[in-house]
C-alpha cells in the first residue's frame, strides 16, 4: 500500500458527450465522498480547455438529488472540449499550458485528477501524469474511459456504447418496418448513417436489431472494409428484388480503395486534424437512386444517437458508474497513470458480469481498437455471431427517467466556480 | 336509427405510416368484435394497391394477443401505400380501378370500408362513398384520421402527431444539452430537420422541449413563414454570442419568398407529384457555416421519427384506439362519407379530454390545416403560448413496451390470405 496523499479532487470530461459520461463522473463523485485523504472535490469545466481558465466548481455545493441523477443525464454535465496538448505540433503553447496547468494543480491542491475521455483525452491524461513525475509533483492520474466509438484498446468496451447501439438497433428496426411496410412496384431503399469515423463498432451494433435472418438492417457499410460500389450495389439489388425493400446502415467514416472517405469533405478538418464527415448516407443515397433507379432515402442521426438518454442501456450506465468509482480506488490506493478498463467475465451460471482492473495510459493513448475481421461475414457486410454474442449484453435494461409534462427531466449542476487564485491565462 | 346492414368489415391503411396507425386499426377491429351485423373481419394489404391485388386477410385468424399488442406497434401492420384513384389526370385508369375496387367489394361482400390515413387517403374513401351511392351498392365508407403532420381540418388532431412530437422534442432536448456541453472559442450551431412538407406542426412542436426561455430549441423555421436568409442569419449570430450555440428546427419544407423549397431536389416527384426533399438541414448548415463560420452539423430524422414506437405517447396511442372504434360505431349506426374526428373538451377540473365526432369527408378531402399564424411569435421563429396550451397535452403519457435482449418487442400480423374470388386484375 503506497503511502496517504491528501489533497483535493479534480474531476473533468472531454471529448464528444455520451449518454454514459455523466454516469462515470457520478461513480468519481460518489466513492471521493468515502475517502478522508479527498478533501474537497472539483469539477473542472469544459475540460482542461475550462480548467487552463482556472473555471473550477465545487462539487460538494451540488445537490445530491442532482448528483445522483446525472447518471441518466446525457452530455457532458461539467462540460466537454475538443482541447489538445499538442507538444508535436505547438510545442511552445505546449509547454505554457502544462506550466499553466501545474499552477492550477498547486493553486487549488490539486493531487487526484479523472480525465473522462476517448483517445484524445487519455493521451491528455498519460502526458499529465508524465509531466507531474518530471516536476515532482505528487499527483494521482487515472484516465475514465468513454467513448460511443467503442475504440479504445483493453477495455471490453467503452461506457456510451452499449446506449448508443441500444437505441441506434432499436430505429434501425423501427425505420426497417415502417419501410417494409410500404407497398411499392419497384421497392424501395433508406441508408441510416450512424457515427464511427475509423472503427465501424456502432454501425457493427444494429446487428443486434435482427431477430429473424431477413430482418432490417439488410447490409451494414463498416469503416474497417473497402468499400466496393458494385458489390454493395449488387446487394442492394438482390435484397430489394427479394424483399421489396432494403435498410443500410453505414458507419460516416467508410472508405473507397483509395482510402477516401465517401462521405469526406475535405474543407473541413476538427481541432485534431480530422476531416468532418457529413454526407456518407446522402453518397450512397445517390448511388443507389441513380444507379438502380430505387427510390431511396436517409436518416442521418448525428448528435442525436449518443445523446438519446430516454433510451440508454441500464448496463452500460451502471458499468460508467463503476468505472468512475474504481478510478478512484485506483487512485487513492496509490496508482497513477493507468485507465480504468472493464474487464468482462462469464459467471458459473453462465451469465454476463464485468469489473475493473487497470491498463497503463501509455498502452491507450492515441491507440485505436477496430472490430476484428473475424467478427464480420466474408462478403463484408454483416457483423457475424462472435459480434453478436460480445454486444449484445450491452445493450441489456433500461433506465427509468423520471418525465414532466411527457418529456424526460434531465439534471444539471448550479456550477458555483470556485475563487480564482491566478492571473487569468495568457493567450 | 338507420337499417341495420349485415356483411363483411375490410379495413385497410395509406401513405405514410405512424406510430398510432395500428392503433385504430385495433380500435377498428375490436369494436368491429362487438357488433353481429359485421361478419367477417377482412384487412385490406397495403391499401387500396393491395385491395386491388384482392389481397385480403382474414384478421380472426390472427392472435388476439397480436392484435392487442399491435397498438404499441409503430409502422402499418396491414402494409401501406401512396396509390392515388385519380379521376383527373388518369380518368380511364381510375374507372378501371373503381369498378375492380367494387367487383372485389360485392365478390367478398363488405358492406363497411374503414380507411385510415392523411389528406389523400381521406379523398379516396370519399371518392368510394360518392361511387358506391352511384352504383347503389349499399356500402359504409368510414374514414380514420392519420397523420403525424396533423394537418387535416376540423379533428382536434391527427392521431400520429402526438407521438411524433413527443420524440422529436425529446431529441431537440437531448441533441442541444449535447451542443450545449461542448465549449468552443466561436460557438456551434446544429440544424435538426424534421418532417413536414407545407405544414409546420411537427417542427413547432419542438418548442415543447422548452422548459426556461433559453433552453433549446433556439429557433424553428416552419414552412409556414418564408425564410428569410438575413433574419435567419441575425437570428443565429445573436443566440451563438449569447449562449454559445444555437439549436435549430427546420420543417423540411421551407420556402423562399419565390416560393422554392429551401431543401428541394426538383428532379424528384413522389406518386401526388409532391417534389421529394431530402435536404433543408444540409442547406441551412452551409448557409450558416459560409456566412458566419459558424461550425453546424445537422441531424435528420427522416423515417425514425414517425415510427419511434420506443417513446410513443400514451394519450395519442389512446385516442388513435379510440378513434378506430369511433369509426366502427358510427358505421353501425348507419353513417357512410364522414371521418371521425377528434374533439377536445376541458373537463369541470380543468383537465383535457378527447371524444369524437363526424365530418363529412368532402369537407375534409384534399385539404390542409396549418399552423395559424397568431399561435407564432411575431418575429416568425417559434411558436407562442396559444399553441403549446394545443400541443402539451398531445405528448402525456409512456407506452409500456415490452422489451427482450434489450430492445423493443413488435409484433407482425401473420397474414393469412383470404381465398381469392376473381380473376388477377388487368394491369
Amino acid at each position: 500500500m503506497s503511502e496517504q496523499l491528501v489533497g483535493n479532487l479534480l474531476v473533468a470530461q472531454s471529448g464528444g458527450p455520451t449518454c454514459a459520461i455523466n454516469a462515470s463522473i457520478v461513480g468519481v463523485i460518489q466513492e471521493a465522498g468515502k475517502h478522508d485523504c479527498i478533501e474537497e472535490i472539483f469539477g473542472g469545466l469544459n475540460g482542461i480547455y475550462g480548467i487552463l481558465n482556472e473555471d473550477l466548481i465545487d462539487i460538494n455545493d451540488e445537490k445530491a438529488k442532482t448528483i445522483d441523477m446525472l447518471k441518466y443525464t446525457p452530455a457532458a454535465a461539467l462540460g466537454t472540449c475538443r482541447y489538445k496538448i499538442d507538444f508535436v505540433k505547438k510545442p511552445e503553447k505546449a509547454a505554457k499550458d502544462m506550466d499553466r496547468l501545474f499552477q492550477i494543480f498547486e493553486a487549488h491542491n490539486i493531487r487526484y485528477f479523472f480525465y473522462a475521455g476517448g483517445n484524445d483525452s487519455q493521451d491528455t491524461s498519460h502526458k499529465i501524469h508524465l509531466e507531474a513525475i518530471k516536476r515532482n509533483y505528487p499527483l494521482r492520474v487515472i484516465g475514465v474511459p468513454k467513448t460511443i466509438d467503442n475504440d479504445l484498446p483493453y477495455t471490453d468496451y467503452c461506457p456510451g456504447y452499449g446506449s448508443v447501439i441500444k437505441y441506434d438497433a432499436t430505429t434501425v428496426m423501427e425505420v426497417g418496418i415502417d419501410v417494409g411496410s410500404m407497398a411499392t412496384d419497384d421497392g424501395s431503399c433508406c441508408i441510416i448513417e450512424v457515427m464511427g469515423r475509423s472503427a465501424g463498432w456502432i454501425a457493427a451494433g444494429t446487428v443486434l436489431a435482427k431477430r429473424h435472418p431477413d430482418d432490417p438492417p439488410h447490409i451494414i457499410l463498416l469503416p474497417e472494409i473497402v468499400f466496393d460500389q458494385k458489390k454493395f450495389l449488387d446487394k442492394v439489388k438482390e435484397v430489394v428484388s427479394r424483399l421489396k425493400y432494403c435498410i443500410v446502415v453505414a458507419g460516416e467514416g467508410i472508405k473507397d480503395a483509395s482510402g477516401k472517405e465517401i462521405g469526406a469533405d475535405e474543407k473541413n478538418v476538427d481541432a485534431f486534424g480530422h476531416p468532418l464527415l457529413s454526407g456518407a448516407a446522402d453518397k450512397l443515397a445517390s448511388i443507389v437512386q441513380g444507379e438502380l433507379g430505387t427510390k431511396t432515402r436517409t436518416v442521418k442521426l448525428g448528435y442525436a444517437q449518443r445523446a438519446a438518454g430516454h433510451f440508454a442501456s441500464l448496463t452500460d450506465i451502471n458499468n460508467a458508474v463503476m468505472v468512475g468509482a474504481a478510478a478512484v480506488k485506483a487512485a487513492v490506493e496509490g496508482k497513477s497513470g493507468y485507465m480504468v478498463k472493464i474487464v468482462r467475465k462469464v459467471t458459473a451460471d453462465n451469465k454476463i458480469e464485468w469489473t475493473t482492473d487497470l491498463q497503463p495510459l501509455e498502452d491507450i493513448a492515441n491507440k485505436e481498437k477496430l472490430v476484428p475481421r473475424d467478427w464480420i461475414s466474408e462478403d463484408g457486410f454483416m457483423p457475424n455471431e462472435k459480434f453478436i454474442e460480445y454486444a449484445r449484453p450491452l445493450i441489456e435494461g433500461e433506465v427509468k427517467l423520471p418525465i414532466k409534462d411527457g418529456l424526460p427531466c434531465y439534471y444539471v449542476l448550479e456550477k458555483n466556480l470556485v475563487e480564482k487564485k491566478l492571473p487569468p491565462r495568457e493567450k
